[in-house]
């Protein structure tokens, strides 16, 4: 039995975190009444990845509504939109945080008539089904993927799309998973992930909790590991993907696909059907976020005498749909051309 | 006017070494008489990079022959040939080390008559002739490669191939610094270079002296940048060369050839004429050096809660020849088919 991982709750009034910038050097909880600090903890990565940002977002405007429920109906409603404004830009480039917002926003716009105290209900109850759905979706995409990989054989994976980016069980990792429960004789190679490591700190510490055979690497390694035959196919998470399959991840993602190009392997997205973007047609119009200096630094012995140097830290990449085999979701797998077979499934009632 | 590195030199009757594993924090020298320290020094990559290996064991063996001054002729060689063996186990990538080991063993076996006093001074003037030889190849080798770089633009360059690489100058570093004094306007993006970190520490920080522009990336950023159209080319050196122009460099050199080609960038290699290993048909008889998990693991926080995890420590990958553009020597520039115009360079008195 695995020892199941939420990286966010509601618990009393409160909501409840994994300080996951503690990992794995600790397994701690911490929890706050307060939207704001929600916000600050999306920026500061006590909770991260695109699915799990936007299940915290949801319980911070469930927070924001909490804070509201004895003022007018007009103060409510000023109050949720500095919530959603502070909310949205804690990160630019996950969609599912927007997609969130947009649908708390929109519960509030169709009920315009009632009172704060109910609204404040009606939030929270939206915000555990954002929930409950991500888990299920996570489930279903873990189901759907599974079927894809091998019977047995290494598998690379890229920065942390586990039960700790999402509101449980995880996409990429999710498929992981699945397989593994299935009987299905996998090798997990985890890049560490520069410059946060969250590959190392977060995907390793899942993988050592499920006792799913694994091995880190650095992300300079995964090409030699393609090139002796150790790992046959690769499967990420996704932040943003356009309309065209153009798809944003974590930085390196982007080098990952390509190794899987060169060496003939498949690679594959795992991403809830949330992350599409249709307004968004292709990878040059999804933003990246260029994160602070001191990420990359931080771990450099001295690096501390560089002040004066020119450091990059763009948080991710867009792989141009032509590189990925296939799109796992949770409405089924979407295969080339995306424009059309995304939108087959966004069909889907 | 640059502050001229020299990684390793000799100094009163003892070896002096940038201690490189302090960089970029502190710039210190330390000294030694033993050889078995100059064996110790080279494990713990005090000094690196394949040239500087070279020099090193070439001093070191100085060292040796030193101590071994008024023992009998017979003492002499056997006490040569167990500094020899403890050089040769030191690193088991890098060529140059064997080639200088052999270069000294040759000196030694057509000189039988000699007594060792004159010996040591003979063994001696060889590591000096190796150290002048080694720098004069960079600045050649320097030359050469800065004919090929554009008159402006990014260049990516992973690992430290530079002074502290080699004898002073460096091979790939050299390159970029011969086209920098030419006038060219070139921005060089330099790859931290996981796990050891050779390009943030060592790279950057020579690049810093030289007042070359630069920018510090992860080795993860290298692919996005290239599809930005940031960079132009690659450069890096390489620890040892097939016959067929297979070369061993650092781990993640692999991975910036693929990049190169599936950008239509070319990718060079810059090393001295000695990498090249023509007992070495193809790049499968090159040994790989695994090193220790705690490289990886020691900058992961949190990482010594996971002596039970499998880490994975190749210190090198083999690019195929096929993603080579050139492989730039201080005998010329190689151009495919490398099994010919190697051969070529090879015949050049």
């Amino acid at each position: 039995m695995v020892d199941e991982i939420y990286p966010v709750r509601w618990e009393d009034g409160k909501v409840v975190m994994i300080d996951q910038t503690l990992l794995p050097a600790e397994h701690k909880e911490k929890s706050t009444g307060s939207c704001n600090e929600v916000a600050e903890w999306i920026e500061t990565m006590v909770v991260r990845g695109a699915p799990a940002i936007g299940v915290a977002a949801a319980y911070g405007m469930a927070l924001a509504a909490n804070d509201l429920r004895d003022k007018s109906r007009d103060d409510f409603d000023k109050g949720l939109l500095k919530a959603r404004d502070r909310l949205a830009r804690t990160r630019p480039t996950a969609v599912n945080l927007f997609w969130v917002l947009n649908r708390i926003n929109e519960l509030i716009e169709i009920n315009p008539h009632v009172n704060p105290n109910e609204m404040a209900d009606k939030v929270l109850t939206e915000a555990e089904a954002i929930r409950d759905e991500d888990l299920k979706m996570c489930m279903t995409i873990g189901k759907y993927g599974a079927e894809l990989l091998p019977d047995e054989g290494g598998v690379l994976t890229h920065c942390n799309a586990g039960a700790l980016a999402t509101a449980g069980y995880g996409t990429a990792v999710g498929v992981l998973r699945a397989a593994w429960e299935m009987g299905k004789k996998i090798h997990v190679y985890s890049d560490e992930t520069r410059p946060r490591l969250q590959g190392a700190c977060l995907t390793c510490w899942e993988l050592d909790r499920m006792k799913i055979p694994f091995t880190m690497i650095t992300d300079s390694m995964a090409g030699h590991f393609m090139q002796k035959g150790n790992i046959r196919l690769a499967v990420t998470g996704a932040d943003r993907v356009a309309a065209n399959g153009d798809s944003a991840n974590k930085i390196g993602t982007y080098t990952v696909a390509i190794l899987c190009k060169e060496h003939g392997l498949p690679f594959y997205i795992a991403a809830p059907f949330s992350t599409i973007d249709f307004d968004c047609p292709d990878g040059s119009c999804i933003p990246i976020e260029e994160r602070d200096r001191e990420e990359v630094l931080c771990i450099i012995p001295g690096g501390d005498t560089y002040d004066h140097i020119n450091v990059a830290n763009p948080g991710f990449d867009v792989t141009p749909h032509k590189y990925i085999t296939a799109i796992i979701t949770d409405r089924g797998v979407a295969y080339p051309p995306f424009s059309e077979s995304l939108e087959k499934l966004r069909e889907i009632p």
